[in-house]
């Protein structure tokens, strides 16, 4: 075996391996690269340049011949045979870490001491002083801790075989003085010397395009950093039809599993080095995810979600450990899955509907949680009715040549000049722009449309001259941004990707408005939740036929609620509770068996939508533009 | 890799593996040999004869030169290297089965139907109907599960994933028609579909020196089959302590650990096999052994127990499932561990207690357990003392030249001509003899002493001139039984083995009484559990000075207790909770740090005792025949 190196300019030099990709040996020292197609060599996204050195390439996807001429390789598919210098362009990596979430996880800390003066998260802990044994006080270990904990009060601990296994030698390695943690469920998790202080847990949200975890000191509530990658099951599909498909096939259920725990573990990894943390003192789990991602996530075969009449093995989870789910944290943590309420309605909006308040308040709400699912919810403290629609991971970044999430670099907004169609464009973190993120598309489109650059259907005008409009090997493309290496552009191919999304989402509030009576005008407040970072233009997706055609000021974008529920979930019994309490009342309708769905469908796979009636609002304007 | 066989003369032909020796070959394919030292080529007792072919002898240990001639090889030690015929000795051969059980069994049987009109084992079952699933009714496979069982009553039913993993096609397959077996905890412990039977489960005493299980027919308590085979942890160490000196050495834990459950695992494989029984049937557990054995068996660290103040891990030990002990039956299947009252006395004793219901009378008895450790217990139905002394396996038939256990072939029974010195022998099965049982060296010693043949301290009369007296390698011997290919004798080294346990025995009950304050004649009553077999002669154990000389009817033998009260908890409950409070009422002695045990043990070095006046039987006996 070969030693080699991989130098990355301006940066670490880490060890190579023969045979092991520069993607994966990059990402096992913790330089994340965006792929968001898993690492197959076919989103193009892991571009690197390599300066010096050699390796062996196995395919250069869609690399252009430009790229591919200045040495630009598919890092996913190139294989060092010597020691190599590379240069990691902007747009490829991978930004772990959200600098939105530590101002959330703020907020959402002020609120959960709003509602609970004290953190109760799923484990506990006790200080304990022991009698060291001698000849004439000779009970076990166990029954002197049991003891110990008697006199604090604490009966019917349950004690597994892995926590007694190292009982012996911890007892005495800490003299006698220690700290005990506990689950709500009265089973020991740890023992640990009484001085050492601090606890942590994680809380997850399993997407079925990306993966983001808080790493929660437990303590006091606070954020110690946060990680997010692409959820690599993509390499076997890109929405939860294909990957159920994929399960049932010899041994792809375990690779499923396999995959998304490796990301929860190899995004908790740097963090846990970066700050001196161990794994046994992680010791709580908070799982938030669609029903098949947390099917996927315990190994339970998904194949009934898919086949009529669609029912889940599990909707209500019971805690069990994190060794058993795989993941390297204290191997006792309790692991806590979000309930879930359908075989497409799951655990994350639950989540969202725990974070947006909807079900406390008494006004009627619409939730809709956009991502590579749409899941919209209604009701109020009184009832709560939801429904699902597929809208594929444009949303996130996937299937866009140049899309990508609401990370630095992201153009979020766009505005186009209607005589010279020139772009102006808001970029995530004042930096170059690497590429376009959910709300820049929704902008985009939208512009683009009231400029007469593309008409309904989203095809661009063929009677334009602008050398913003260029043809591309996929067909016509507008440039956003011209760069030193290579333009971000739209394609046909995007549009019509943003168009199938929006329809799927409109189409689905419309049906589940209609089944349960309602107009849309009884809707007092609209919630919004997706990755969308903290901007979304909303007249724009309204523009676009996305978002029904109601007063601006009804309408509250809230982020990824997800992550949001299981952070408040890690931390609150109250919210737990909650939890429990929102999937329990929630009635589920399968908008796929209902008629109509299809019909409202191809009704809105148009700007904004066949029926402009249904858009006063961008009628107005339309008509008042030309 | 070769493909070889070894023929078995008069049996079965069975495939052999290069580098495996015909002892493992032969394990593993349910041909159980004698092997008390665990197969390390010393006990020299899995003699085979090899009629055809070759193999690599390693070495053949205890083996004597006319053996060898004869091409006897120790099976432990050889390797195949061609094709083998083997003709296997009938004092090679571990009898599997004990044809005492049975009707023991039918004997635990009667008295718990007169305690318990019903059986109510560890794992109950429930017979469910459930409604199939409908677009109308989609509930989750596991909520309708708990909605048929609420209404059954059935509620807080506790799901692991071990058992949710195969719930949504175990539930399909069934039709949706089901047995779920649960445990007393409320744990689900496994589905099937409505119409199957039978249940199983195994009551397991793990000796220091012998495996024995009993395979129960859980719905009527019948006894499907039995097993025996020795502790493979010999190969170890022959008794408690160096087997914990040997668990902290390296791996050595896991050794020890992995030595037993396969002990158990090979027992279990051949009974299902005859049965047609499959593994997710067996569906409870019950393991008794000493503290040791019990800590070995659950891969926890022993140390402490040898070291004073002599503390263990556990003594009450939690229902842990199948699949952490790593036992091949149904991997959730609960495992209750019969409590430990201390670091010497184990969950054998309290076994034992119970079997004998000496904890429910009111009269004063003792109980002694004879094995490789001597535990002794006094007391009744208000109070209950306890200790135990360390004896060695030679009642076990281990470190004993022609040592065996009470099983076919073995002499049980000797009488002595007091004028010729010809024995009279009764062997077990009344077949030819094949070595010597605990019962049988009590009496030969007692005849041997009484004839003037061996002295007060064991040894032999060098003024006696009879052909049944000789030379052997390690000293004189005196011939039992003359065989065709070999002599059954008793050597000196084999007698002092058993004055040095008799006296560890004696000396403990001595000091236990003081230690009460009660004399040997406020006894009633004095049971005497261990591998005897059926039969143990009272006087002649009285007249060697291993009991105390009270009388005769007085004493009750009792047979291996150990197994005798497993088999009582895996049947019922209430035997479940008299164990557990005979745990918690016995008050236990660490022998070894009272004043007084070593003199004790010194004085009961002599047969039968230095101080002849407490035996006045044996006194005027003894008076009597010179």
């Amino acid at each position: 075996m070969k030693t080699m190196q991989i130098r990355i300019l301006n940066g670490r030099t880490i060890a190579a391996r023969e045979g092991e990709s520069v993607y994966k040996t990059l990402k096992d020292n913790g330089v994340y690269l965006v792929a968001s197609c898993g690492g197959k060599g076919v989103c193009g996204k892991c571009r690197v340049k390599i300066l010096e050195g050699a390796g062996r390439i196995e395919s250069s996807g869609k690399l252009r011949k430009r790229d591919i001429e200045e040495n630009f390789v598919l890092a996913c598919r190139t294989f060092p045979e010597a020691d190599l210098l590379i240069e990691i362009p902007e747009e490829s990596k991978l930004v772990i870490g959200d600098k939105i979430a530590a101002g959330k996880s703020r907020n959402l800390l002020e609120y959960l001491h709003s509602v609970e003066p004290l953190l109760s998260p799923m484990v506990r802990h006790v200080s304990l002083s022991l009698d060291p044994p001698t000849l004439e006080n000779p009970v076990s270990d166990l029954e002197r801790l049991k003891r110990a904990l008697a006199d604090r009060g604490l009966e019917g601990m349950r004690f597994s075989h892995g926590f007694l296994v190292p009982l012996a030698r911890a007892l005495r390695e800490a003299g006698w003085k220690v700290s005990l943690s506990f689950a709500e469920d009265m089973q020991a998790v740890s023992l640990s010397p009484a001085d050492k202080g601090t606890r942590y847990g994680i809380a997850v949200d399993i997407g079925t395009t990306t993966v983001v975890v808080y790493f929660i000191d437990c303590t006091d509530g606070s954020l110690v950093d946060v990680g997010v990658t692409y959820n690599s099951q993509m390499r076997y599909g890109d929405d939860v039809i294909t990957r159920i498909v994929h399960a049932t096939e010899g041994g792809g259920l375990q690779e499923l599993r396999n995959a998304v725990v490796e990301d929860i573990n190899d995004i908790i990894k740097p963090i846990m080095e970066k700050n001196n943390i161990i794994r046994d003192d992680i010791h709580s789990v908070v799982i938030s995810g669609n029903t098949t991602m947390a099917h996927l996530f315990w190994g339970l075969d998904p194949a009934t979600i898919r086949e009529e009449p669609y029912i889940p093995t599990l909707n209500a989870f019971p805690r069990w450990k994190a060794g058993v789910a795989k993941l390297k944290v204290n191997h006792l943590a309790p692991v806590y899955t979000l309930p879930c309420v359908g075989s497409y309605v799951g655990g994350d909006i639950v989540s969202g509907v725990l974070a947006s308040r909807l079900h406390k308040n008494a006004e009627i709400a619409l939730f809709m949680d956009i991502g590579t699912n749409g899941e919209i919810a209604v009701g109020n403290n009184e009832w709560l009715i939801t429904a699902a629609c597929s809208m594929g991971p444009c949303f996130e970044g996937s299937g866009i040549r140049h899309g990508m999430r609401a990370t630095d670099g992201a153009i979020e907004s766009v505005r186009l000049d209607p005589r010279s169609f020139e772009p102006t464009l808001g970029v995530i973190g004042d930096s170059a722009p690497s590429g376009i993120c959910g709300s820049g598309m929704i902008d985009a489109i939208s512009e683009l449309f009231f400029a007469g650059v593309i008409d309904q259907k989203g095809k661009f005008s063929r009677d334009l001259t602008t050398d913003r409009l260029k043809m591309g090997e996929e067909g016509p493309e507008y440039i956003l941004h011209r760069g030193d290496l290579r333009d971000i552009v739209l394609t046909e191919a995007d549009i019509e990707n943003v168009i199938r999304a929006k329809a799927a989402l409109y189409a689905g509030v419309s049906v589940l408005l209609k089944e349960v009576g309602l107009s849309l005008d009884i809707v007092e407040r609209i919630y919004i939740a997706g990755g969308f970072g903290n901007y979304l233009n909303i007249d724009k997706a309204i523009m676009i036929g996305m978002l029904p055609d109601l007063p601006k000021e009804k309408f509250s974008f809230i982020g990824n609620t997800s992550i949001a529920g299981a952070y408040l979930c890690l931390l609150s019994e109250k919210m737990r509770k909650e939890a429990e309490e929102i999937a329990h009342k929630m009635t589920y309708v399968e908008l796929s068996v209902l008629r109509g769905f299809m019909d409202e469908y191809m009704s809105a796979l148009f700007l904004p939508h066949t029926d402009i009636g249904l858009f006063p609002s961008v009628k107005d304007l339309y008509h008042k533009d030309r």
